[in-house]
């Protein structure tokens, strides 16, 4: 996240294994955020926020922490993967070798899967976000509530497609893959509802 | 895009005019292309992909063509907004001021509005990437395809929010009004079909 946007999306480019989808979601969801946090600062003050105010504080303090704790997440996820990659690259010539390289990967991938899980929490509460600033947002930056809510949808399905390749990977007894898949069901359900609810108010408000 | 990641976002997050959703729906759109990319990078040279290399060579030519095309557009948004934004705040004391800066904010417009339509355009051609790499891409990578699609679909959905809010600011007479309006109608109309093929081919080869 020090890194020029320009190199870090050629980073992306490549094949090197990180950065890869997990982060570019995160980025996506704090963009997002950031967005959101954006349009409360262009809204508070204004004539028609009268009666508002308490909303956007709750909305403007819950987007700029979701835009910290998601730009973390993305670098949280590239590590996450990347020990994957380490663990998967243990040597695996002996028993003992290969009972350890199982465990760490084993290990490896709960983390590379907890971190695009905790991406599309984090990415569902800025589409919340989104949701309650539809309706009172500043009308010239309405748009920009639109874009918010397609970054932190595209963010939350996207970080739920990296939590479903890893699964089949996870021990059949490992809780993480009921828990996982079980909470991912019920973010995309609510995840249609916002979009749609989104959609909605800034087609109306555009007109 | 010379900024830190970081800080470009915190910037996007301020009340600052930009950048905006119109640059946050370019930079999206940038970063599907670098995972499409990323995506045909890890696919070249593997078993299965015999018999691909032309179409890989192709996705691989045309991404790296739009993410700079998107990265580029990222800031002719951000320049072309800012230009409205002076033009509004010009003096209209007289007649002639108020002639002179009528004429500015529409040619400034136009640029505004040109801007997100050529994101829009760009972003759909990341989307049929996409779409051509969703059924031949890396299995292990597959994910990446699908993150891919839908960052690019919400930077033409974005970008399409963007354009539409300037287009009740052009004159009535102006071309651009319908031809930006028709156009970004089929642009929607075939994202709609895109992203339908990548989710049943992601979600075909992810099971």
């Amino acid at each position: 996240m020090e890194l020029p946007v320009r190199d870090l999306i050629e980073r992306l480019a490549t094949s090197e294994p990180v950065p890869g989808g997990g982060s570019a979601s995160a980025m996506a969801g704090a963009i997002g955020a950031a967005l959101v946090h954006m349009v409360v600062e262009l809204t508070v003050g204004r004539p028609g926020a009268e009666g508002h105010e308490e909303a956007l504080t709750r909305i403007g303090t819950g987007s700029a922490g979701w835009q910290s704790e998601l730009l973390n997440l993305a670098e949280v996820d590239a590590t996450a993967y990347d020990a994957v990659v380490r663990a998967r690259r243990l040597p695996r010539a002996t028993d003992r070798e290969r009972e350890l390289r199982a465990f760490q990967v084993a290990a490896a991938l709960r983390e590379a899967t907890r971190a695009p899980l905790a991406t599309a929490r984090a990415a569902s509460e800025v589409l919340g976000l989104a949701e309650l600033l539809a309706p009172i947002g500043n009308r010239n930056a309405i748009s920009d509530v639109g874009v918010a809510a397609l970054l932190a949808g595209a963010a939350l399905r996207g970080a739920a497609l990296n939590v479903e390749i890893n699964l089949p990977y996870l021990a059949e007894d490992e809780p993480l893959r009921g828990e996982a898949a079980e909470e991912l069901a019920g973010l995309l359900a609510i995840a249609d509802e916002r979009e749609r609810a989104v959609r909605i108010a800034v087609a109306g408000r555009l007109a």
